[in-house]
């Protein structure tokens, strides 16, 4: 694809989204979209054959290449040398990149069809969330055998770090769809109070409470 | 209202909720729910004046019963003299309790109306989970005074309270509405995970380690 046609795939999208948000999937036509992108109708078909394949690709085109990225990212953390430093740095990055305006609106909208579209809002929570825990848990794994965390079952770990940091922001999100946006300091005091509750856990020189009682009695 | 009202009444909304959930808000109407709640028309328009009426009861009729009761039990934790049993125990009915399936489907009703109501979303949010957090936060604040936990922000501490035990079902829950559904045992076992981590964190014997780091640069 032209980096043309590639601008202009990305601007129908970007219309798409705003317009499936502000009119539901039923009340928008694709000559609206074409209308709202600056593009000619043929161009939007030229881009996606239908409506329904516009939606698919809506909620489905952005979560994947996040996701990658993020992967990339956590992969490096697992071989980290200072791991807190990686850990605060990771959460701040993520809490960001969820929380970004158009993505959110994909998430909600994703949930707000998910009666129309039950397959795809599994798909975009498999290729999404669920996603994200696998390459956490990934990685704790890999820091648990290199002794930087103490950590007895990774995906459970992955789970709660993926809460603590990113769980209230969304989850607000999802209700207060025009509500105010959050300043990224805001949201990096969020993330950095999720990594301290996190590291105090599952950190190096704090082990977990639960673990050291079951290794003390067995000792 | 008589208890044999009282019944109806319930059975309007079980069934408007299952029916909303199926056909959406726009594909229901008075008379489907009146069939479906095996009561006449006039029953359903004696109790909810419109079809409007009815989605907001639906919505928020039972957030505020269930956030109530919790808040009882909240207060109760906050005087406890076990407290790290109270909180496991507290845990694990939070989930439970946000977990059932008619309140879910609920909670997925809102998040897909919330184009159509977005008022009701959010007075669903100040009147559900934000009310949750403020009474998790009341409670954290009382156990801090007592010296039953060390907490620095009880607001935050309560909010990652809440995102640790039922955080990953609910949101799992927003986006697979007609998948599995967890055990009881399963549930539990998330919310043990992760009292464990928030005793870890700011329980009275394992302070959290920022706040020793800057307790021990003052001295």
């Amino acid at each position: 694809m032209s980096d043309r046609s590639a601008r202009k795939r990305e601007a129908i999208l970007e219309a798409a989204t705003e317009l499936f948000f502000d009119r539901e999937y039923a009340g928008t036509s694709m000559e609206d979209i074409a209308s709202a992108a600056s593009v000619s109708k043929q161009t939007v078909y030229k881009h996606f054959s239908d409506k329904r394949t516009l939606f698919r690709q809506v909620a489905l085109g952005s979560v994947g290449q996040v996701s990658g990225a993020f992967g990339a990212e956590v992969a490096a953390v697992a071989e980290a040398s200072d791991v807190p430093a990686a850990l605060f740095d990771l959460a701040r990055r993520y809490v960001t990149a969820v929380m970004n305006p158009v993505l959110l609106r994909r998430r909600q909208l994703v949930l707000r069809e998910a009666g129309r579209f039950p397959d795809l809002a599994r798909k975009y929570h498999e290729t999404g969330p669920r996603r994200t825990i696998d390459v956490l848990t990934t990685a704790f794994a890999r820091l648990a055998e290199r002794g930087e965390l103490v950590i007895e079952d990774p995906r459970v770990a992955a789970t709660q770090f993926a809460f603590l940091v990113v769980g209230e922001p969304l989850d607000t999100a999802m209700f207060r769809g025009a509500g105010r946006r959050r300043t990224r300091s805001e949201l990096h005091s969020v993330a950095d109070a999720g990594v301290e509750v996190f590291l105090t856990a599952y950190g190096r020189k704090n082990q977990p409470r639960m673990l050291r009682e079951s290794a003390s009695s067995n000792s």
